[in-house]
C-alpha cells in the first residue's frame, strides 16, 4: 500500500475531493469562449456576490489573475504600479507585469506584517504633477493574506486607508487575494467587507479552498469586460471550463469552513516547533495557515538536510532560505499528520535516529 | 424536454463524453506546478510520441500554445515572424505575439489552399545580411489544416520544403496544428511525419478531438523547458491538471477515429448546400471538417438573417462575411443533424415557411 | 584635391550649407529638456504653422517621429495599426512599433502609386464590433510621398478620403511625411492642405530640405504633450537642440524652393536612363526626386557590379534588388552631375571603358 | 542688456562655447546612418580610448544611452536588472527599461553614498538555480557619480568588487556614467580604470563637459554592434551627427580640466550654505559638483518660496522636496555667481529685503 505523503509545501497540493470529482462528472457545460458556460457563469456569479463586486472572471491560475488585473488597470503605456518589495506579484510571478506587460514596478518596503507604510506609498505616487521623466502611477497592489510575511492578514482598517489614498490620487487598488478566505476567517471579517476598498481582487480557488484548478478575478463590469479580452490574448480562455468550475463550486460550499481548522493546525505546529530546541518560530506571525521556522545556530543542520530527512518519512517541506523553512497547512493534513511531523522534525533536529513509524 | 442544439459554429463546442467524465472522476493527480502531475505527464508523453518530438507541454488553450511557441522561438528583442496573412495566429489571436510578445509579424499572402508560395516566404526573410533597419526573421509559421481556407491541408511535401527553407536560413518552423489530426487523416499521413520538419507544433485537444479543455505544444527538450517558464509567466501553469488531461487521453483514444466521419459529413453537407439554388460551395476546398458557403445575389437573404432563422430551429452557424457562412463538423453532429440542417437551410433560402419538425 | 562624390544613395546625404553652419554658430539656445530652447521653439512654431497643426515637436530622426506618433495614437495595449505592406514604417524601421511598442501591424497592399485601396483599408478595420479575439484598430498610416513606389505622391483627394474613413470609425490618421515637401511641390498643393485630414504628421528636415539632423512631428496640443513624454522615454530629448534647429530653419527658408529643381533633375535622369539600351525606367512613376531603374536581361550586368563600377567614378547609388537600383536627387547634385552620371552608367552598361573625365 | 541668469538647476544647462560653435561650423560630416560620419567616428574612437573599451557609439541623450545599454544586455524576454532604488535609471527615465523594454527592475537599497551593499546585490541575483517562477537576472547597474546621493563617487575598489560579483554569476555590469568625469577627477582615478570592471558605460557629454547635445556608450565591439541596431530602432540614428560630435570633441579637450573648479565652487557653496542660519548641508556628501541643502524648521520658508525669490534675482535652483533643494555647479558659473547666490539665499532665508545688486 502506498503511504500518503504529508505534503506541507503549499496549500496548492490538495487533491480534489470525491464530491468535487462527482460534480465534475455531471457538470453542465458549454463553450465558454464562444458564449458562456453555465457552470462557469454560476461560479462567477457566486464569487462576485461573495466579494461584493459587480462581475467575475474564471482564470486558470492566480498568476494569470494578477497579471490580467495589473495589465487592465495599467493598460496605457508608461504605467507604474506600487507594490510590496516582498509581494508575490513582484517576487514569484516571473516579473510578468514588466516582461509581458511593460508595467514599471515601484516597490515599497513590506513591513513584517505584510503592510506597507501609508506614507511610503504616498511618497512613491507619481501622478501628482505632470513631470516629463516619470512614469505614471496607476495602481497600488496589496496582498491579503501576505504570503512572505507568513500569511499575515491586512486589517479592514488598513485596507480602507489604502483605498482612501488610492482614490485621493485617482489610482486603482488591486488585492492579490490568493488566500483571501484565510484572511477573512482569521480576522472574522466577511470577504466582501475586507475587499470593499478594492477595484479588483484575484482569489485563488486551488489553494486553501482545495479546488483542482483556477482563480477568479472580480471587479466592475467594465474591468471584467477588458479582463476577458486580455484573458483571450494570454491564452486563458478555456472551452468547457464548467468541469473545473463545478469542482470550485463544491470547494466554496464545503471547504471554506475547514479553513479555521487549518489555522488551528498551523498554530499547533508553530508552537510545537518553537518548543523544539534549536528551532525558532515567530508565533505572533502565525495568523493563518503558514508557518515559517528558523533553524538556530545551535542546531547543527541545514534546511536542505532537514528537508531530505523528512522526505524519507514522506513529509514534504519547502526550504525558504539556507536556515529557514516554510510549512503550509491545508484541509488534507490531519491532526495526526501534524503530530507525526513534529515528532519527525524533533528527532531530525536533535539527531536521534528513528524509524518510519507512523501509525 | 430540452431539444439538443445542432451547434455547427465550431468543433470547440463539443461536450465531454461520459467516458471523459468518468476518467476525470478517477484521474490520478498532483500539483503540476510544484512537481509533475502523473496524468498530465502521461498525456505529454503520449503527445510527444504521436508527433515524434522529444517533449510536450499541456497548456490551457491553442492560443496560449501558439503564443508560447512564437515567443520562445522569438525570445530576443527585435524578432520577426513570417506567417500567413490569413492565418489564425495573425487574425484571431488578438495580435498577442505583438501586443504581449513584441514580435513583428511579416505576413505573406496565403493562397487559396492555405499555403504561402515558397519564393514569397524566401523573399520575406530578413536575416540574410546584417542590415541596420530590419528586424531579424527567426521563425516561419504554418497552419495545418488551415482554417480560413476552409480547413485545407498542407501536404508533407510542402511542409518539408518550408522546413528546408527554414534550415537554410537558420530559422525555426512552427506549425499551428489546432486541427492537425484532421489534416493527418485527410492526407492519410501519420501525424509525426506531417510535422517532421517542424521545430514546434501546437495541437488542440478541444477541437475535433472533443476534450473539454486544452492544447499541447511539442518540440525539443530545450524548447519545452523554455516554454514551461513562459507558461508560468502567462499564468498557464495549472495545479491538478490531471483532471483535464485524463479527459484528453480519452479523446486521443476514442475520438481520433471519429474524425474521418466528420469529414464525410462535411462533404455531404457541402454537396447538399451546393445543390441548393442560391448557394455556392467551393467543393474542392472541402478537405476536412469545415465548410464555407456563399449566398449568391439571386438568393434574397443575408448571412445574418439566415443565422437568425436557423437559430429558431436550434441550428447554430457562424457568419463569416455579410454573404458567407461557416459550418464546422464534429463528432457530436449526427447524419440526421446534417440532413435536418440542409433541409432547414433550403427552406430558409428558398423562402418556404416550415415548422420545427426534426424527428 | 578631393573630388566631391556624386552621392545619389539618398537625400539624407546632403551636407549642411554655409548658411546653416553660420546659423548654428550663432543660435540662441537653452536646455530644451528643462524648459524650452528658443530656437527649437521657433522651428516648432514654424512647422506647426506650415502644416496647419496646433503644435510641433523636434525629434532626432524620422524613425523616432514615426515611432512616437504610432505609439501615442496606440497608447493602449492591444492596439492595431493599418499601414501599407511596402511602407517605410513597416519595412525599414526595425519593426519598432511592435518590438518596442507592442503595436500589431495590419498590412494592406500598397498599389503601384503608393495608395492602399480605400475598401481594403475599410475591410481591415477591426473596431466595428466588440470581438474578443481581435486587436483594436486605432490608427491608419499613409506615406506621402511614398518611397518604395518611387516617390509617388498621394493626392489631396485620396488623403481626404482616408481621413473620412478614419473619422467614420473613430480612428486616427498619421502621415509619414518624410518627403512631404516633395509631394506638396509636385502636386502644387500647400503642405497644410495636403495633411489637413491627418491627426499627426512626421516631416523630415534632413532629407530633401538638407538640414543635418532632425524631423518634426505635428498634431494637436494633447498629442504633442504625450509625444514629448514618449520622446523623453526613448531618449530623444536633447539639451541645446537649438544648434540643430537653427540649421533646420535655414533649410526651410532656403531649400524648399530647390525641391522643384530636384524633381526636374530626377526627370532628366529618368529619361536619360530609359534611353540607355538595357535599362528600363517606369517614367510615370517619377513624380518627385526618386528614380528606380531596372537592368534588363539583355544588359549583362548586375546591380551590384554597376554600383561597383560607378563607385570607381565617385558616383554612389543604392542597390534595391539584384537587377534594380535606386537614385535619389537632392540640392547638392548639379545638372552636370546628372549628365556625368548618365554618361558613366551608359558606358558601364554598354561595356565601354572610360576615364574619370568629369570636368 | 539682458542679465545672464545664474542657472544652477543642472549642469545640462551650459551653452556651447565659442570654440564649440566654431568647431561645429567647420566640422567634416557625412551620413552617419548610411556609412559613417568622420567626426562622429573620431569622437567615438576617442571615447573608447578614454574609457578603455573596444568601441563606442554616439547617442542623443544619456537616457537613450542607458536604455540601449540595459536593453542590449537584457535582450532576451524575461530578463531582470538589479539597480539602486534611488538610481537615475529607475527614478528619472520614465521607467523606459520596463515600459519600452520589458525588463524587470529589481531594486536594491542605495546607501547614503550611492553604493548598494554587495551582499544585498548578491541576495537579489536570481540566476543561481533554475526556478520556474523567477525572471533571470542578467545585469547589474551602478551610477558613478551617483546623482541622488548628492554626486558621491563609487570607488574603484567598490566597482571592482561588483564586477567580481557580476562575473561570478555571469552577469553584465553597466555603469551609468552621466557624470563619470566628475567621479574620475574627484577620486583622482583615470576614467578607464574607474570603469574597468564594466561591460558597458554611458557617459554624458552635455552635463559637466558642456557639449550641447549627446552621450556616448562604450563596450565591446559586439555590444556596440547590437547597440547600433537598437539605436536605429529607437530613432536615435542621426544623419550629419558630426556637427554635434565636433562640439563634443572640443568639450573633451577644453572642459575636463574645468571640472575640478566646479567641485571647488560646489564646496564653497556648500560651506557657505551650511553657515547660513536655518540651512543644513551634509558636507561629507559634497564630493563633486552637486549640493543638496535642507531648510530647517527654524527657517520659515519653503523650498518653493525660496526658488521663487531667487528667480527674481535671476538665480535658478531646483526644488527636490518641500524643504530640500538641489544646486549643480558647472563651468559657466563663476566664483562671483557663487558669492551672489550665497548672498541672495542668506537674505531670502533671513527675510531681509534686498536689491538685484549683482556687480
Amino acid at each position: 500500500m502506498v503511504m500518503k505523503k504529508v505534503d506541507l509545501r503549499s496549500d496548492t497540493v490538495t487533491k480534489p475531493t470525491e464530491a468535487m470529482r462527482a460534480a465534475m462528472a455531471i457538470a453542465e457545460v458549454d463553450d465558454d469562449v464562444l458564449n458562456f458556460d453555465p457552470t462557469t457563469r454560476r461560479l462567477e456569479t457566486e464569487m462576485a456576490m461573495i466579494t461584493g463586486k459587480e462581475a467575475a472572471l474564471f482564470v486558470p491560475s492566480g498568476t494569470m489573475g494578477n497579471l490580467i488585473s495589473v495589465l487592465v488597470h495599467c493598460d496605457v503605456r508608461g504605467s507604474e504600479v506600487i507594490l510590496g518589495h516582498d509581494s508575490h506579484i513582484f517576487i514569484y510571478e516571473n516579473g510578468g507585469i514588466s516582461t509581458i506587460g511593460g508595467v514599471h514596478p515601484r516597490t515599497v518596503m513590506n513591513n513584517k506584517d505584510g503592510t506597507m507604510d501609508i506614507e511610503s506609498i504616498e511618497a512613491a505616487i507619481r501622478n501628482k504633477n505632470f513631470e516629463i521623466c516619470y512614469p505614471t502611477t496607476r495602481l497600488i497592489c496589496l496582498e491579503n493574506s501576505h504570503a512572505n510575511s507568513g500569511g499575515r492578514c491586512l486589517s479592514v482598517e488598513y485596507t480602507d486607508k489604502v483605498g482612501v489614498l488610492a482614490r485621493k490620487y485617482e489610482l486603482k487598488l488591486h488585492i492579490d487575494g490568493a488566500r483571501l478566505f484565510n484572511a477573512s476567517i482569521a480576522l472574522g471579517v466577511p470577504v466582501h467587507r475586507l475587499v470593499q476598498a478594492a477595484d479588483s481582487v484575484s482569489v485563488c480557488l486551488s489553494k486553501g479552498l482545495g479546488a483542482p484548478i483556477g482563480s477568479v478575478i472580480v471587479g466592475s463590469k467594465s474591468f471584467i469586460a477588458k479582463a476577458k479580452i486580455l484573458r483571450k490574448t494570454l491564452g486563458g480562455g478555456m472551452r468547457q471550463s464548467g468541469v473545473l468550475c463545478a469542482a470550485a463550486l463544491v470547494a466554496l460550499q464545503e471547504n471554506v469552513q475547514k479553513i479555521e481548522g487549518d489555522h488551528k493546525k498551523a498554530r499547533t505546529l508553530a508552537e510545537g516547533l518553537n518548543n523544539i530546541k534549536g528551532l525558532k518560530v515567530d508565533l505572533a506571525a502565525v495568523e493563518t495557515n503558514i508557518v515559517f521556522f528558523d533553524i538556530l545556530e545551535e542546531a547543527n543542520i541545514t534546511a536542505q538536510k532537514l528537508c531530505n530527512i523528512l522526505e524519507e518519512h514522506d513529509i514534504l517541506l519547502m526550504q525558504d532560505k539556507p536556515k529557514r523553512l516554510r510549512i503550509v497547512l491545508h484541509h488534507q493534513i490531519s491532526a495526526s499528520d501534524v503530530q507525526f511531523t513534529l515528532s519527525c522534525i524533533q528527532k531530525a533536529v536533535n539527531g536521534v535516529s528513528q524509524g518510519n513509524g507512523r501509525s
